[in-house]
Formats: structure tokens, C-alpha cells, sequence
């Protein structure tokens, strides 16, 4: 007989009361107290964040009356009656270029500056005629077309006005959005802040990646779960390990609450002799835990609790399971504190099933591998246990189907893919 | 006048050949002559990089028989006249948790083994009934249904065989496919180098970001460029800047090119006074300039050079136009770099044009704003000045419409996302 080494649950009856998967979520959200916090970021760094305020324009771009060619500044009028057999001649009366900007430089009658590209267009002028329009001849340049007024000229402000919203609240920030903020002279901006998740690995059976025991098993689950938070926009911490012991169990779990916004544990959630963390949740305090047990297959154990108005979810030690409440519980977290809407940083797709599938009395949380089938995605239902990650790697993204429901081959559905990641993935087939 | 403290170019008549978009990236890359190279990378920090090695997985996963549920192995065939009305009992003569593996632990007829989920199977038993469908009674447990051979157990190598491929050369890595190279053992995987980008931003008038002067313009087109590049795969260098000085300008590409896998400068490649690049490039060695003028509205002035077998890409600088550029040579040569096909990371979408759009005699780099219509992708065209960044803030991605080609209201498009973040931006509207 093994050695029995750890404190172990008396109450092996314990029993899951399942709630659907919108009574787990709406259970939860309404007991968490911490709010949302925005932070102020440099604008090299914020690419990817989410604005929380809606960013308005310092200046005027383009900050001068500019030109956006090479060329000569001139009067229009001067040209009006030029022609190819009867060029205008116009002397060129100095050289302006972007780095001159401010400039004491002025075209009168029959006068013409060059202007660089990006140079402002001096006081008199009213367009610029290209470099390559026009002949030059001692001193002089010779137009042989009437040029236009305005023509290849940028008024103060035409592109941004000074004063105006340049970027909105909730927007996500892209490169040309960095360089935007650049433009303005925006040094850094206010973004949501990214949650901490705080991971904590249940089970004396263990072992940190590289700590090569080959009698243990590598705590890999941590790090899908943090490379899943990574991409839908949290900062996960490094994942703990803690054997199946409640009182250490208790003690790492205070350490996360007190650092991160969001807490999960992985494993030791279900009704085994060794499932511990429902109780050292429920030690920590008020409410403790208030989902244990959800109508959906697979990760019907899952659970959350909120211990000093923090979340803290009870991931189930299956893979898929674990990844299910990711989705289920902590994904909606993190969109919650970005100031985004349900749908997050996660991209969708629509796709055509190529089977038929079923859920039963509970949800399914069904995994598909998508595939580009030439005229749209073709969603392929991947099945097998719930702890077989080959699963996860097989399939791109997911769907929750509600209970009872058949959905035939040809149906069309929404999926939801694991990280942005699977887009560029699947793009390759 | 303006003084005139640099040097400039003579030929004031420089004449761009203008090349199709095809000829110029072919041109290109029939003469570069560096290899893309492979590096050995932490499998922790492997997530979105893509594999240059068909992974062969070293072990089994089980790694030993095991079961998934917390219950009791057993002997199936002890089981086989149960019923609720005359449950058979089972002696409990041990318990096993996963830790425990390896384990000597036996079952023999008409014994039981508690077994936690995850644990090894004892010898003798085939299969495990789950502890809710059990009655424990003094030492025993009593099952009450026939338990078929292999219930609950996964036999070692279900998941993953030994020496079977588990990852293909060409995959992007994903949070899961890292979690699956964990899983078996390994601690380092071989991806394809990141190319380093070198960006060197050529003009008097610029001036970095932070350095708050008012008359000088920041350099923030080299942010851009370097945040898109970022997004399709590269290691964008700190970007450099450097005035209208045909000297320093050589100084900089040369050690540019010492660095880098692709050089690109922004401005200075057009055909004013000052655009001292070209002849830069050429001086640097041969072949030198092989591109110069491309087909296209906006960026015409576009061009690509060779220098020491590496490329040297001239990015006009007006900052659409050196999108446009950055998107015909240099996302195609990080896509080379990669392993990748022509699409690479950025994902595509399929949009409905909104309007008519036409190309003239050379091709149109056609900026988008897509929406989503319900049904599907709705793309408006943005119009507007080839240096306005706002278009390019207006749109998410970009189509190359070949010469004479007219699109009607309502005909499909693919789209080109400007990046991925782009993905999870647009599913926000």
C-alpha cells in the first residue's frame, strides 16, 4: 500500500451543485469588487493596449501650410496664361526646406522658391508646381501650364485639426495609432491596465519544466493557461507549484490574491480524497468559494470564489477542462478590466460544420479545427478526452453549444479561436 | 534665401524606370544573396514563432497507463454479474496517487485499488470506476454495474507515441503547441531567426521623439514601419536618424548593413535636390540601385537596392507611400526569412467593396476601412494625400489593384490587414 504522506478530505461525498454556464459567470461577476484601472504608458509601448480615454490633439497637423512635393513655390495668377509654346518665366528667388521651418521667405510677382518636399510654402505663394514640370533656365524656371491655386499644398491643420479627438476610448492601439500619437507630440497615453493572473498548480505529483524527474509530470498546464492570458491581454505572473497540501495550498493562495487581480488554480478542485483547494478557498474568507460544479462537459468541476472581492477560479487538472474555464471564466475577467465587451482581444470566425454534434443535458464546450475551404472556413469537430492537450493542438478555436442542441453538418457557427496566434496559423494551410 | 549648408545632387533630371509591382519584388530577390537561418530557442519563449523542424516527440504521453477520474481500478470481469439489486464487493487494499509512480501495487481478484486522477494503474486491473458510482463499506467498496474493460484508463502512448512527428517545420507556435513540447520534455526547439530590420530615417527636419523641438518634425514614420514589422515577424533595430548629408548617410547604411538582414530608409529617395539616397546605395558597392520607380500610386518613388548580397529597401517619405513599399519588399523578405509563403503572418480577410474604385496606368495601393456588415466584411475605400497618416489611422488593411482594373460596388476583395491587432480592432465596431 502507498505511503499516505498528506492531510486528505473526510467528506468524499461532496457534491458539485451545476449551474449553467451563464449562472457561473453572472454568479461570479457580481461578487467581485475590484474595479478596472487605467495607467499611463509610453506611447512606443502602448501598441496592443486599450484606450482608456479618448486622446485629442494638442496641435495642428500638418503643423505649417506645407508642401508635399518637390517644387517651386509660386503665384498662381502668374501662370494663368502660360502654355507650352508660352511659358511663363519665373525667378527663383531662394530655397526652403522642411528644416528651415520657421521661414522669413517671400514669393512676389513673378517669383518662385524651391520648396523641398515637406518645406513650408512661403508668404505670397499659393501653390507648388512640381520639379519636374517645369525647365529651369539662368535663374529662372520656366511653366508652361497654368497651375492651379492650392495645388500640391497642405493647409495648417487639414490632416489633424488642433483641439480634435484624434483616437476614442476603447480602441484598440495599432502601429499607425502609435505613430499618430508620435505625430502629436504625445509622450504617453492612458491605457487599461493589464490584469495579473496569478497561477497556481495543485499537485504532489509536479514538477517545474526543466526539473528533469522523469516520475513527475511537467507543470505544462500552467503555461497554456498563461500563454492563453498572455494573448487575450493579461500579465500573468509566474505559475507557482504547490504539492496537495491545505495548508500550503492556503498559504500560496493568499500570497496571489494579495498580488493580482485574478487568481486560478489548476487541479485539486474535483471530488477526489486529494481535492483540497475548495476548502483553503473557502478558509480565506468571505464569500470564499460560490461556483462549484458547472453544467458543461468537459470541466463540469470547475469552480470561482472571491476572496477579498478578488476572483479566484478552480481550474479542473484536465487539460481541456482547465482550458474550457479559461474561457468560461477568466477570459471575461480580462475583457472586463481591459474596458472591452465580451468578445475581448480573441478573433472570430465564422464556419460551416462538416458534421453533425450534439450536446446533452449540460453545455458542450466544442472544439473544432478549422480549415480554409476555399469558399469560408470549414469547422471540423475535434473530439477525445479531456485531458488529451493533442486536442487542443489539433483544433484552432471553440464554440459553446447549449444544452440539447443538434447543430447539422452545413450549420453555420461562430468560433471563437484560442489566441490571434490560430489566425496566421490556419492562414497557412 | 535660405542657406544651403549640405551637399546636394547635380542631376536635376533624374528619371525614374518605373518597374510593376511584380518585376521590382522579383528584381529584388533575385539578387539578394543572404539564406534565412535557424536558431535553437527556450520552448517558453517559442509562442509565435515559427518551427524549422519537423518535432519528434522522445516519449510516450501517458507516459504509463493511468486513469483520468478519481475511482478504484479493478478486475473488469469481477464486475460482470453486478447490478443495483446484488452490487458485487470489492476488497480496498491500497490507494495510489500520481505521485507515486512507479508503483508495485497489485490488484488481484475481487480487490480493489483507490486510484487518484492521473495515477498509474495497478498491475492486474483493467479498468477504474469512478468513486461517485461507488459505496464504500468497511474495507470494501461495492459496484453495482458491469465495468467494461478500459473504462476510465488511457493506456501509455494514446496521446503521443514515441518517435511519432508532432509538430510540423513551417507551423506557427502556439500557446498549446508549446504546453505539447513541455509536455515531452523538451526544453529548446528550432525556429526560424527573426530578420533584423535596420531603419534609417534621411531629412534635416527630423528630429526623435521626446526631443520636444517645435520646428523640427518627429520621426515617427520610423515608428510605424518598424511596429508593422514587429507585427509580421521581424526584429525591427533601434530606428536611426540622419540629416540630408550624402557622408553620413553612406556611414549609416554601412553599418546598417553590417547589422542588419534588411535595411530600409524612409525619405531622401525621391528626385529633389536633396535626395542624396540613391547614390548612397550605389557607392556602397554593386550592384547597388536595382529598383528605382515602381508602378504604383502612392509611392512611385519607391526602391530597393543590393548591397553585400543583403537589401537595402528606399521607402519614400511620404508615409503612406512607405507603407505601400514596406508591404511590397519588405513584408515579403521577413516572409522569406520566415520559411513563410507570400501571405506570412498577416492575416487576410475577404471584404465587399462599398464603391467603385479604378487604377489608372500603374497599380493602386488601396487603403481600406472594413467593417463588419452583419453578413460578412464591408470595405470602404479611404482616399486621400499619400503623406496624410490619418488614412492610414481611418483603415485596416490594403489591397494591390493591378493597372486598368475597375471594382464595382458589391465585387469581393482580399484584404490585407495592416496586422493582427487589426483583427481584434475591427471586431470591436
Amino acid at each position: 500500500m502507498e505511503t499516505l504522506s498528506t492531510p486528505r478530505r473526510t467528506d468524499l461525498k461532496r457534491t458539485l451543485k451545476l449551474k449553467t454556464l451563464q449562472e457561473a459567470l453572472q454568479t461570479l461577476l457580481a461578487q467581485v469588487k475590484i474595479r478596472p484601472l487605467a495607467e499611463m504608458v509610453p506611447v512606443e509601448e502602448a501598441v496592443g493596449r486599450v484606450l482608456a480615454e479618448d486622446v485629442v490633439s494638442p496641435l495642428n497637423i500638418p503643423r505649417y501650410t506645407m508642401t508635399f512635393m518637390d517644387g517651386y513655390a509660386l503665384r498662381s495668377e502668374d501662370t494663368a496664361q502660360a502654355v507650352p509654346e508660352k511659358p511663363v518665366a519665373l525667378r527663383v528667388v531662394g530655397e526652403v526646406f522642411p528644416a528651415d521651418f520657421p521661414i522669413s521667405t517671400k514669393v512676389s510677382s513673378h517669383q518662385a522658391v524651391y520648396v523641398a518636399c515637406g518645406g513650408p510654402v512661403p508668404e505670397g505663394a499659393d501653390a507648388v508646381v512640381k520639379v519636374e514640370e517645369v525647365t529651369p533656365d539662368d535663374g529662372c524656371i520656366k511653366v508652361s501650364r497654368p497651375v492651379r491655386v492650392g495645388e500640391n499644398i497642405a493647409s495648417a491643420g487639414e490632416e489633424v485639426k488642433e483641439g480634435s479627438v484624434i483616437l476614442r476610448k476603447g480602441q484598440i492601439l495599432r502601429p499607425q495609432d502609435m505613430a499618430l500619437l508620435m505625430g502629436v507630440r504625445k509622450e504617453s497615453v492612458r491605457v487599461w491596465r493589464k490584469p495579473k493572473l496569478a497561477l497556481i498548480s495543485v499537485g504532489d505529483e509536479l514538477v517545474e519544466a526543466g526539473k528533469a524527474d522523469p516520475t513527475k509530470t511537467v507543470n505544462n498546464y500552467a503555461s497554456l493557461i498563461a500563454g492563453l492570458a498572455l494573448e487575450a491581454g493579461a500579465e500573468p505572473l509566474k505559475a507557482e507549484l504547490v504539492p496537495d497540501d491545505a495548508v500550503l495550498i492556503e498559504a500560496k493562495l493568499k500570497e496571489a490574491i494579495s498580488k493580482a487581480e485574478i487568481v486560478a488554480t489548476i487541479g485539486g478542485c474535483s471530488v477526489g480524497v486529494k481535492d483540497l483547494v475548495p476548502d483553503a478557498v473557502n478558509a480565506l474568507g468571505s464569500p470564499g468559494v460560490i461556483v462549484h460544479g458547472v453544467a458543461v462537459k468537459p470541466g463540469h468541476v470547475a469552480g470561482a470564489g472571491v476572496v477579498d472581492g478578488k476572483p479566484v477560479i478552480m481550474l479542473p487538472g484536465h487539460v481541456v477542462s482547465a482550458t474550457m474555464a479559461f474561457y468560461l471564466f477568466i477570459a471575461p475577467l480580462i475583457n472586463w478590466h481591459l474596458g472591452l465587451g465580451s468578445r475581448g482581444l480573441l478573433p472570430t470566425v465564422k464556419a460551416t460544420l462538416n458534421r453533425e454534434v450534439k450536446s446533452k443535458t449540460g453545455s458542450l464546450f466544442l472544439r473544432v479545427s478549422i480549415k480554409n475551404g476555399g469558399d469560408g472556413f470549414v469547422a471540423e469537430p475535434v473530439h477525445g478526452g479531456s485531458n488529451v492537450l493533442a486536442t487542443l493542438v489539433k483544433a484552432n478555436g471553440f464554440a459553446f453549444l447549449p444544452p440539447m442542441e443538434t447543430l447539422r453538418e452545413g450549420d453555420e457557427l461562430e468560433i471563437t479561436l484560442f489566441s490571434k496566434h490560430e489566425y496566421a496559423h490556419l492562414g497557412l494551410q
